[in-house]
């Protein structure tokens, strides 16, 4: 573990003036010589805006460049390594673990503006550039009777390009994958401003690009499969008196054949953060809030595998309640996407971390996670996709008057219950700068050794978001 | 394109006596003190059975090594690195493309020893080490509800290893993923002789691995992810006057929304030579016949799917026929299974292709290769997995008797077939040596290059199973 601890909000560098003079200036001139004054933006004020994702304050760039091709990111990426500053590619900034929040002042290259779409029914394949929103996919494929199933939180603003570098997952991953399953090809710029178009084959480039943060390379446009919607679906909640009550019942439902299409977790600090911000009638006393769809193409099997559910949350001692219609099961379905603003009401910042836990392990997992937030002095709440064992607990905290250090040591510890029962760090968020210092616990020396030499040999002047995923005391350079 | 030709057979060099003094009975002979004599074959005799694989033969090893553990991988990777002399891994040496091979005289380990395999049913998962045969995960997984679906058509004798080295396929792949979408875990021994466990996190090395054909580490354990069966599954036979209405009607299906669990193409030749070896029937005037499966929960949505294929098949011009019970359907797919030894029987030989194409350019492509086959001496049959466009044009020949050259001349326009019309090499048996010179025609030089550095950084002194699928003008060494 690296005794350097990692820096949970730069604000006090966000309040600082941006450095001003010399190179920055010298690189925002030359980009925009070179692509025209409309597609880079350098003022300070406009700069600032493009300093952090959605939960993590980083460096002020130097410039911003907003592509409209795939040729203006190659003429931006080399005039960034001719200036000697890194590049940090970024979409929507959505994110959760600080991947599209720089660490030193640099270029940023922000996909917004490259939204082209195709929709290939016949071969039930999207083509997307890097910029285009991630629900954009499935409206544009539900006319063809196809969707586009991965489906992050944040999938009304988020990019397809910011999903592939964080390898995104969603409510729906349990059953039907994460981003990476669908994607068929895609397109690259490296390091040195070489364009690379990579089909899944033998020495999979495509797949170690996928969730790689933008380090390796930046993803430009992608191939992914669509696939026809199950026509049926049904939903129900379930609330428990105690939190591993809750992962028992999602164990016991699985291991009985339920294969739920969605599988969402809330603990009740999370439940009563969303009752305070909606009102939407959700049980404040129980200890666990589970919702849950099955789905497919037989409506009697869809209902049975929800009855496998049912059965298995009563038996566990929980309460259930089936949406009685689609309409209700939206309603359901709306207390667990409003998590996030509801938690940004409570404190300014939190540390969201992204564990995976063996299913069998969650019941252990939870009740240990929510014994070290009680003896804590932080406000700790958990949610996440439990049924692949994806758990989202949350720190939250106001850096201006808590201790961002034992904020750190609090993540730290629930890092090594994740890693002590079999599980890893990272589900859907990435490991980002967050979570980056971990990755010492999770890895062991020689595969982080391996990790750092793909990273060089693709990376050789660590141009490409630097200070993301792996670990500064693997840098041997 | 290198102007050095593929040996498309060493034969010749087969007849030769191995070497016999110095470097290999020193290296045998580490390996029997470090390991015990029980797990190392020195004998000529015993070595000249490690030089091939189903297809291609290779040079004899210096030394086999058939491990029990992965302490046993270690010992023999560093005594391997020691001496200096290359280490390729082998499963049951049923692939395809040569990937098994040696491309020169070095060690050989063999995993067919390493067969641990544990059913986690609660989590949905077996671990496997890398000498498991592939039937005998699902055969232990049934008993839980549960199968492994990749089912390449040598799963009766392959090994989990040897599926993950060349990402295998099958006819199953189309609806349900090939091996590496089965993947959650590896562990494997690296160039170095370090072991690694890696999951599929941020910077995928997992995937990086899959389908590197040992030339990245040695894959010795995996999880795999298992499902429940579908309960319904039901099977037609189609054949056509055509080769390329066979093709417009599999693309016609799939975009009128069936999605089928298998769907296999033979042409004529093809159905003839499995006829004369089984004499089942077949209709040996079609130019094309398919079989299609259609599966899930719902028997009248498969029944639909069914009849979907049916009626695309219909209008194409073809001729269906549907089974009427699931032994009726077994006997149909008896036919494809039987293509390997039905084409061993009418040349010793053959190079065997793997393209993958866009659906919608199957017509066309299936049409040309056949033009091709036609214009040449050579016989030549196409069958596969055409659902998702994974055509395996093989010429069948007698190098005693034919030009070697010539083949890989007419393989080399069958991959420029499949490249003009966007389509890539390798869709499961992977690169291996058989392909290896078409990567130049298939990855431009920038990617090329960025593969090489790959290689380079986990294998340094290339010393995992040199001549495989980068071609030897990328190597800068």
């Amino acid at each position: 573990m690296s005794t350097e601890k990692l820096a949970l909000t730069t604000n006090s560098d966000a309040r600082k003036p941006a450095p001003a003079g010399g190179a920055h200036n010298a690189l925002a001139a030359d980009l925009t010589r070179l692509l025209g004054p409309r597609k880079v933006l350098s003022n300070l004020s406009e700069r600032l805006n493009y300093r952090y994702d959605a939960i993590q304050f980083g460096a002020t760039p130097l410039a911003v460049v907003l592509p409209e091709s795939t040729g203006d990111v190659v003429a931006a990426v080399r005039a960034a390594r001719a200036a000697g500053v890194p590049i940090v590619g970024r979409g929507a900034a959505s994110g959760l673990s600080g991947g599209a929040a720089p660490t030193e002042p640099g270029l940023v290259i922000s996909f917004t503006r490259m939204t082209r779409l195709t929709i290939h029914p016949e071969r039930r394949e999207a083509q997307a550039q890097a910029g285009v929103i991630t629900l954009a996919v499935t409206e544009a494929a539900r006319p063809h009777g196809l969707i586009y199933p991965p489906d992050p939180a944040s999938f009304r603003t988020s990019t397809i390009g910011g999903n592939l570098a964080e390898n995104a997952g969603g409510p729906m991953c349990f059953k039907y994958g994460v981003t990476g399953d669908y994607v068929r090809a895609l397109s690259f710029v490296d390091a040195d401003g070489e364009e690379h178009h990579v089909t899944r084959d033998a020495f999979d480039l495509a797949g170690l690009l996928i969730g790689s943060e933008g380090t390796l390379g930046l993803i430009t446009e992608a191939t992914l499969r669509l696939i026809p919607p199950a026509p049926h679906t049904r939903t129900l909640m379930a609330h428990f008196p105690e939190v591993g009550a809750c992962a028992e019942a999602v164990s016991a439902a699985i291991a009985a054949g339920a294969v739920p299409s969605k599988l969402e977790f809330m603990d009740r600090a999370c439940t009563n953060a969303v009752e305070d911000y909606l009102n939407l009638g959700l049980p404040r006393d129980a200890e666990a809030v589970l919702l849950v769809d099955t789905d497919g193409d037989d409506l009697d099997t869809v209902q049975g595998e929800l009855q496998l559910v049912a059965d298995a949350c009563e038996r566990a001692g929980g309460t259930v309640r089936r949406a009685a219609t689609d309409a209700e099961g939206a309603a359901l379905w709306r207390a667990r996407r409003s998590v996030s603003p509801a938690l940004g009401r409570i404190r300014p910042q939190r540390m969201n971390e992204d564990i995976v836990v063996p299913r069998s392990a969650l019941p252990d997992v939870v009740r240990e996670i929510r014994a070290l937030g009680d003896a804590s002095p932080f406000h700790l709440v958990q949610f996440g996709h439990i049924g692949d064992g994806n758990l989202h607990p949350n720190i939250l905290f106001d850096p201006r008057k808590e201790d961002t250090h034992a904020v750190h040591d609090l993540a730290h510890d629930i890092a090594l219950v994740a890693i002590r029962h079999g599980g890893v760090l990272s589900g859907e968020h990435g490991i980002g700068s967050m979570k980056r210092d971990f990755m010492t616990d999770a890895v062991d020396p020689a595969t982080l050794k391996a990790l750092w030499n793909v990273k060089r040999a693709l990376d050789p002047h660590h141009a490409l978001n630097p200070g993301k995923i792996l670990p500064a005391e693997g840098v041997d350079r």
